[in-house]
């Protein structure tokens, strides 16, 4: 029986960070992770494998990764734990002293009839159902997909720059529906529209058709589309059974539960990645975001504390902090949107503003940025940052980000400091940013009652 | 005699903000600007009226930005101050109740020989002597360039793009010596080297050749170089003339006294801009940077707070947060260089992360993406970043600008929680920001004494 100082269990994002992270902290600790996959995928580049990337192998994650970062890799599947042994799915044994549970999650099934033909997919992050995938969209001319979230949206617009007839069916009323106000989704519909996408909203889809072999779908309105190929993108739940086996507190659909430095109730056991149940950063409730950036987040707080806590937390819960891009429009989104706000019961206030992300707006690569901000209505801090515009706004809803963890109010902002170019950004008299924090700034000149003029006058620090 | 509640000195970016923010906060109250121009430039945007940009007119600042912002325009010049009334040169009277100075800079001229011929040209921010200096560009077979700042570099991109020999002549050891680090200079160099411009550094022109026409320079090793166009970019001085002639306290070098809130002494009159003092982010001394970004900040700070302070003013002292484009490498800094945090004499450590700042590195558009993070070596804290890669590096800057602004540390930035797109930013697993904290944090852990084993079981949290 081998025996490792710490095993990490799932290959993803979070369990290669944590590797990482662990080796580097703990250099005198041998390390091993276990994974079922021979091969792991970099889960967001998936959708590009359509179209952007000539094939799957093109989005693999390098073992190189682990094997450079002192850990042993193990090919099987840990079954179950008995004290601190787990058992292998080969009949082997494997010993540690922590263990780190990245167990992932999986797509999640709507209620479909039909779903087992030939033809339909869901996007699992593996490799070989994923080449059978390309193939099927390389065959095929008309493709429905169903689900209009990140996924969802990037699969279509990949699949329509490679010429196919698409659908997309998406049960809100706007596309993004979960993290962008109902203006941005108009706008990615709008985009995904006139590239000769057919948008469904409102809409679901009741049954898959065709005799073995898919051949369209049937709508929740009556209407039928002709498709060869048909994509589920509806979500992913929390992989959480291993865990619950091993006897640890679970909650089915948000997750392992953990404590702030990701701890389950066995203080030698964590779970981080989309497994680990998640809090959300204004109001601590469950959030049910997973990305790769949060899972990594977690990965390497985990990997630096394993074995005393190291790394204080200072941003606790998650923010959910999105890009994408759609046709050549970036679209960007941090914190909360109105819709969410509005469903925490947070009061809040907006501001607004757009600009051209090159100054003179004559200079080559300019595309209009356009921002909005959402500020506490009377704590006046950050709460939520959307944006669309150029390839920038990759980097700049990070900038957001860190404002909204560092809890800046629309006043900082109005006494930013930030550096501008030509070439690169936005006029330093136009930067959206700000403007928006104006924006949101001069709202409150009228929404505060004024003082009087007499009030006023004293107010005034005379010489 | 005009009366207005405002008057603002300056048309330059301080004094356009400072007129657009006083409207936004004080709608009711009359504000005029007096410059000198008939027409004002966008500063940074001038060295691109060397190629990028059809003609020197496509680099206006629309005065419409004041008309739309109830401010009136007056084309005078202010010669005195009596009491609150202002002497225009064209005789006329105007009285006002708050005076803002935005008064701008001079560029510098070296004590260089034959400075009077013609074809030499400073750059200055004014309209027809630009067109006159565009004019000769186009004429102009070569080239000498002297100062190897971010004008300078700008100018040498500019005019080799558009296909002149071009010289660059920099006294210190490599390019953007008071900004970047070595290595970053090394790096603009070489990319201006393999475009085909001649570099000449720890080198200085003393004389410019030629009967009236400047036909070449004469360096300090002696060598000659042929030229038919001479520009000379080596930095700016503040204009305090006029301050110093209203009986305000200046620093012939640093600019006119102000306090946090960019009041002078007297406590009816501002200074913004250039023409304002600044003092150091780190170490509170007097700072020379001049941005226009900085001088907006101001702007908008004196706008909002002329009649009583509003906006507290949260960051004190100049960060300098600069960007470039020398060919398609992005370059961007704030903060402390090591250069400039040996000097103050401040302890730091540093990390640096390279990263191609796309994932899977195969998509279009991809890039090298380098950082270099300084940290106070005992307080943890950010105090700078520099960073050579793509475009993405204009917004980066700022994101980092972000960081040092709230004094986060490495460790805040190893929690991080980021947005990444694999067409947008590097995947999360490399992200170059949080890969140089972390590198930091590597250094902390091998300097820092270790704890003995006994210890370390100790502290580990048994169940």
């Amino acid at each position: 029986m081998k025996t490792y100082d710490v095993v990490i269990i799932g290959g993803g994002p979070a369990g290669v960070t944590c590797a990482i992270s662990a080796h580097m902290t703990y250099p005198d600790k041998s390390i091993a992770l276990v994974r079922k996959e021979e091969i792991s995928l970099i889960p967001c580049g998936i959708p590009y494998v359509m179209h952007s990337l000539t094939s799957v192998d093109d989005d693999i994650m390098p073992d190189k990764l682990l094997s450079d970062n002192g850990t042993d890799l193990i090919i099987d599947e840990v079954i179950e734990k008995e004290e601190k042994i787990l058992k292998l799915g080969s009949g082997d044994e494997l010993a540690f002293d922590k263990l780190v549970l990245a167990l992932g999650s999986t797509p999640v099934t709507p209620p479909i009839k039909g779903m087992d033909k030939n033809g339909v997919f869901v996007v699992k992050k593996e490799r070989d159902y994923l080449v059978q995938m390309k193939e099927q969209g390389e065959k095929a001319n008309k493709v429905v997909i169903i689900g209009g979230g990140y996924i969802g949206v990037e699969m279509a617009d990949e699949l329509r720059k490679d010429g196919k007839e698409v659908h997309l069916v998406e049960m809100q009323d706007t596309l993004l529906p979960f993290t962008m106000d109902h203006e941005f989704g108009q706008k990615a519909k709008e985009i995904l529209e006139s590239a000769g996408t057919e948008i469904h909203v409102n809409c679901r889809v009741n049954t898959i058709l065709g005799d073995g072999e898919a051949t369209g779908v049937k709508l929740s309105d009556g209407r039928e589309i002709d498709a060869d190929m048909v994509i589920i993108s509806t979500g992913a739940r929390p992989n959480v059974t291993l865990a619950s086996n091993m006897g640890l507190a679970v909650h089915p659909k948000n997750g392992i539960w953990v404590n702030e430095y990701l701890r389950t109730f066995d203080r030698d056991i964590f779970a981080i990645g989309d497994c680990a149940a998640k809090y959300d950063f204004f109001t601590g409730e469950f959030s049910n975001v997973m990305l790769a950036s949060t899972a990594m987040a977690e990965g390497r707080l985990v990997g630096s504390n394993l074995f005393e806590i190291k790394v204080m937390r200072k941003f606790i819960g998650v923010l959910g902090s999105f890009s994408t891009k759609i046709g050549i429009t970036a679209f960007g989104t941090s914190g909360l949107t109105e819709h969410k706000a509005r469903e925490m019961n947070l009061d809040y206030i907006v501001g607004q503003a757009t600009a051209v992300d090159r100054h003179p707006g004559k200079l080559p690569g300019a595309s209009n940025l356009h921002i909005k901000l959402l500020f506490s209505r009377y704590s006046h801090t950050l709460l939520g940052a959307q944006m669309h515009g150029g390839d920038s706004v990759g980097e700049l809803v990070n900038m957001l980000s860190v404002m909204i963890l560092n809890k800046m109010t629309d006043m900082d902002i109005d006494n930013l400091q930030i550096g501008t170019h030509p070439l690169l950004t936005a006029s330093p008299v136009a930067y959206p940013v700000i403007g928006a924090a104006v924006d949101a700034i001069k709202k409150w000149y009228t929404y505060i009652p004024k003082r009087t003029k007499d009030d006023a006058v004293q107010g005034v620090s005379q010489k």
